[in-house]
């Protein structure tokens, strides 16, 4: 087994690159709100756009998940990012946070969820799909292990893709967002995973997607892949591929020690 | 394999007794929401506590599940209870109709979610928790199969007495409820499950909570469980013990074909 200094995560990267080291530094300086922060992290990134979209004052702060401060244990035990500090007081819980902010800030456009109250619960029943099928399917298809079973490859691959394309069937028809013409918390929720697909070229062969289908669900599917990826929020909160690399590589490999790549390896959801 | 004509859990009692059947009596005429039910199921428990609680006018249907009504096939494609029917339009999942409610009715007390956009995160981040960790160790304890391993067993038993522990140290200090003498989305989202502990008594020797102990923390979950076990809308939607006793018979002999005890023998959350 690893010992504490060399456990297989330990080399990340220390720091934000790319479009999203220029935001980093424009939010050093000190402010009420902070954000807890690990540049890497998806669930991190969700609470990161929301803060970009709304403009709401924030201060970034990059905790390095093998010495935690004791600014951010203080408030958070379990030292978890995302971790936003407001009024002192601690939240955690990515969809909490996004929700909160809302909450705190609803003049702030874009506005997360829309105002009446079934298409409200439409949008937390898409945006809980995410979370509860879209982000574990990718992780069994990304931790898959290459073995003579062909065939399990194959389940896990149509498995997502059967996730994705049900979810492509639900967007409005114009988009270019899942709701129409504005993104909203459903978008912000699946959006750091769709800037990792990439992952499935790197180490799947592909994606798997019919490239040239004129499938009605894959052709919205790319409009919409194709208006998260030119958001500023989202693009500029997305470092450099070549440092989420090391990381994805031990996740392709099953060695990765996160909370989410070890729910994964015994079959679980989204801790 | 059991055939669908012997499926294990087909000999279901067909309708709610005792202080449920009176509610569903009263809830049988037309009314445009409609709430698709299973009298046993502690997900619609949710959604039926919180109309009652409201006093939401609704239509009550029961559905056997091995013979699923076309009207909510058309709704919900899946079939699964609990649905609500809105203006002719579906909702599901319980949570998320739970929210619906509130945002439909939101001057019928009491109300679920506290105004100020920090507690009202907090609420959200205690009900997630009794959904993504209190009832899956819940389902794994009950679930747990007697061998030589007795170990194992007081493992589960430990890790849901934990979770209970951690969720009652949470609490408002006098209560009753989980945020003060007003019960919120919290209560109503775990209470199904509070109602359902005899299973501990009659299956596994016992839940385990040091009955006299000056255990703060203990203490508080007793005040709390009374209070919850004495509402109303709690009280009354649940239906005879022995009608649930073959049910969670095989529960306990974890033989059960439910989503979540599928799930739970997969080690996975809820689904």
């Amino acid at each position: 087994m690893a010992t504490k200094q060399d456990h297989p995560d330990s080399n990340l990267f220390p720091h934000a690159t790319g479009p999203a080291k220029a935001i980093v530094d424009a939010h050093q300086a000190e402010q009420p709100l902070k954000l807890f922060s690990g540049w890497f992290c998806p669930f991190v990134q969700r609470a990161w756009t929301v803060l970009e979209e709304k403009k709401i004052p924030y201060q970034y702060i990059e905790v390095n998940p093998y010495h935690k401060p004791d600014s951010l244990l203080k408030l958070n035990p379990r030292g978890l990012v995302p971790t936003l500090q407001y009024d002192n007081k601690p939240l955690y819980e990515s969809t909490v946070i996004c929700e909160f902010l809302e909450d705190v800030y609803p003049d702030h456009s874009p506005t997360l969820l829309p105002k009446d109250p079934y298409d409200r619960a439409r949008t937390r029943i898409w945006t809980d799909f995410c979370t509860s099928r879209i982000i574990p399917a990718f992780h069994r298809f990304l931790q898959f292990q290459p073995t003579d079973d062909e065939e399990g490859l194959q389940g896990v691959r149509k498995e997502f893709l059967d996730k994705l394309r049900e979810f492509a069937q639900e967007m409005d028809e114009e988009g270019p967002f899942f709701l129409g013409s504005e993104p909203s918390l459903i978008d912000f929720v699946v959006a750091p995973w769709v800037m990792r697909l990439w992952v499935f070229d790197h180490f799947k062969h592909g994606l798997g997607i019919p490239e040239h289908s004129n499938d009605a669900a894959w052709s919205r599917f790319r409009k919409w892949q194709k208006a998260l990826e030119q958001r500023p929020s989202i693009k500029n909160t997305t470092s450099e591929t070549e440092h989420y690399l090391p990381i994805y590589q031990r996740y392709a490999d099953n060695t990765a020690q996160s909370e989410l790549a070890k729910a994964t390896r015994q079959g679980k959801g989204v801790p």
